[in-house]
């Protein structure tokens, strides 16, 4: 007998006829003698409706109020898988954030979990009884009502799974599991059985489709593994769990993110503190830099200059691309920079592996593999377990391809 | 500076445009320097949405998550309600039954308000914020939401205003007051601008539609004056307040109600007990009985009976009557009743008012008043400031404009 929490996004509520199927799934789990905590999202596009009514009142609705709003999208859906379940002859019950309670700092639309206190859930299973959970909601210390913002509902499951001790939390959604790349990119792409929390972070622009990347954070602080599966299939998906668990590939998958720019401040004064003011300053924008590439300190344009200069080169989201050039704009000139380009025509390939740790020369192997299709390489970052490559956005799906067709088909490299 | 609740109904916040409408109201009374506390219920229609969604689920949704789901409503309400005002440029905060608190019995879809801690409520106000609270929900002891049933939003706010001594308690509503009669019966049917407590729960039939019940009997309990007036104008409604505010006239107002039947039992043995089985057995299975009459004990058709036989009749609300019969099945024999007798063709008109007790002869005018009419009296029923008769469905607008003239029309009778 284990304790399994389950996890029903959006897809999986959109209609009464589906909540009940998801009550069908939850019922089978207790009746193989399981004790099951579900978690549950709001109804497809309800939590959009109800941001709709509120900016109808006005463009920047209270946040506090906001969030007080949104958290009815998952107490309803709570509500009536409670129902579904009675109706299918068990006893179940509902929690709100407030009522388990799922205490959480005060950040209004986008709260961190603190502190979880599973003690009532904890009685309710004692007494036979299946538990619903709101997803994406808690309360703060003054009983406010707070939501973790999008995709919530993950972290959630993940956060009430850690407090319980669950033996695994399972995300049913509308796919399979987690692919070895984008399978409308790579047709041999294929589903992961088992892949580490470190890998399934690196594959964020695979995962974050189906799972919420703060909830793999906590997934991997709390040791919960999780077991992404289709909510319309009884079939193994994507275990994510420890590494120890896993066969000894090299690479476990190939990602691509099309959603970032370039920026490149050139000439900039080689200085102690001067990197220090970019990055401060585009933090204090709430700017999200991913990539930063800073080249050794050359000054090829003037080389009896007094004061060496250098290039620096970031990613940042294309959405943030407005307030990073009011940012340079403003700070452009207290660092020197001789010039800034901006280029929103690049994507970001990458190639993730816990293997990579121990097998030297991964990373020529992709630069050649790129070569060889006559890609050029525009930037170059990595980690232990990942290499991104910059490349023009045209070349996507062909780097895609190339590096699925070198590392991953036809087994390990 | 007065303390002010303010409630608007479904209808009031039944578009965004009309939220907006409330909040410039309640920011009014607000600018006016008032400290005011605002009620709002489900925006019209939702908490039919809401029952909706449960009854494609099951046809008996389990009661807890009922109210769970139902909640939600008035949860959206107050939110946007909070948001408007935060538009309109002033502070607001929404409270939801648990937030506030509101603490209920555990009747769920039908609870009872046992005691409210408004000192939250009272910080709010005294830091200049507008509050906002949800309306038709607590929670329990064990911290379940609960709802008060329909129309529970009036006793929200009666109960609310009782809690925090408020001035006034204003009930927003489609309708500006309560009427002497309903004026689509009777064309001179007028305003009344003050009315008593009592008055108002005797005119139940025409006061239901604006007022719920429940709440006149909370009002009357704490002292509420309660201003019923409409949301569309700013001209004054009708108060309900005590009777020493009130002109003494002798009729207050005509009601009539359709939705009775009426239920006569013949030849019953007129013994000890018999009586207390009959409405023992109804109260058992939920049926509320209105009128009760038994007439003085005769037996004319078997004089020489060793033990005598009386009738009794009484009224239950037509959609009870299913369960009135099985119930008389049930228990017809014990009590030997010689026929049962249901006449669903019956309306009940009655004249209400607190000078009643200090006139004389007000029921014998009434009585004359109809029979001048040509309407058979079938049976009657008073109480110290009421008088009830039951006629032929087919006389009640003409008994209800007769009244009306003889008592109302051209001032007081």
């Amino acid at each position: 007998m284990a304790l399994v929490v389950q996890k029903f996004g959006g897809t999986s509520m959109g209609s009464i006829e589906r909540i009940k199927n998801a009550a069908a799934r939850t019922v089978a789990a207790h009746l193989e003698g399981h004790r099951v905590v579900v978690i549950v999202s709001a109804m497809a596009g309800e939590t959009n409706r109800l941001l709709r009514l509120a900016r109808e009142v006005t463009a920047v609705p209270d946040a506090r109020e906001m969030d007080a709003l949104a958290a009815t999208g998952e107490q309803v859906s709570s509500a009536l898988m409670a129902i579904a379940i009675h109706a299918q002859g068990h006893r179940a019950r509902s929690f709100l954030g407030h009522q388990m309670k799922v205490l959480t700092d005060s950040a209004f639309t986008k709260a961190r979990i603190k502190a979880i206190d599973a003690s009532k859930v904890q009685e309710a299973l004692a007494a036979g009884e299946i538990v619903v959970v709101a997803g994406f909601q808690g309360v703060d210390e003054q009983g406010n009502i707070t939501t973790l913002g999008r995709g919530g509902s993950d972290t959630s499951a993940v956060a009430v799974a850690a407090a319980l001790g669950a033996d695994v939390c399972e995300i049913f959604t509308d796919v399979d599991g987690v692919y070895t790349t984008d399978p409308n990119v790579c047709p041999t792409a294929r589903k992961i059985d088992k892949i580490s929390y470190e890998e399934m972070l690196e594959l964020a622009s695979l995962g974050a489709k189906v799972l919420q990347i703060r909830s793999v954070e906590m997934a991997m602080k709390y040791g919960v593994p999780v077991h992404v599966r289709s909510s319309f299939s009884s079939a193994p998906g994507t275990l994510v769990t420890h590494e120890g668990d896993l066969e000894q590939v090299v690479v476990t998958g190939v990602a691509y993110d099309k959603s970032e720019a370039r920026v490149m401040l050139v000439g900039v004064r080689d200085q102690p503190g001067v990197v220090a003011t970019i990055f401060s300053a585009l933090a204090e924008h709430n700017v999200s830099v991913d990539m930063i590439i800073q080249n050794v300190s050359v000054d090829a344009r003037d080389p009896g200059a007094p004061v060496p200069h250098t290039d620096v080169t970031f990613t940042v989201a294309k959405s943030d691309l407005t307030r990073v050039r009011s940012v340079i704009d403003e700070i452009g000139r207290d660092v020197g920079a001789a010039d800034v380009r901006f280029d929103e025509d690049i994507a970001k390939v990458s190639i993730v592996g816990l293997g990579m740790r121990s097998h030297a020369g991964v990373a020529a192997k992709m630069f050649r593999i790129l070569a060889e299709h006559g890609i050029n390489i525009q930037a170059i970052s990595t980690s232990e377990i990942k290499v991104s490559c910059l490349v023009a956005t045209k070349y996507t799906e062909l780097a895609v391809r190339a590096l699925h067709e070198a590392f991953l088909d036809g087994g390990s490299s």
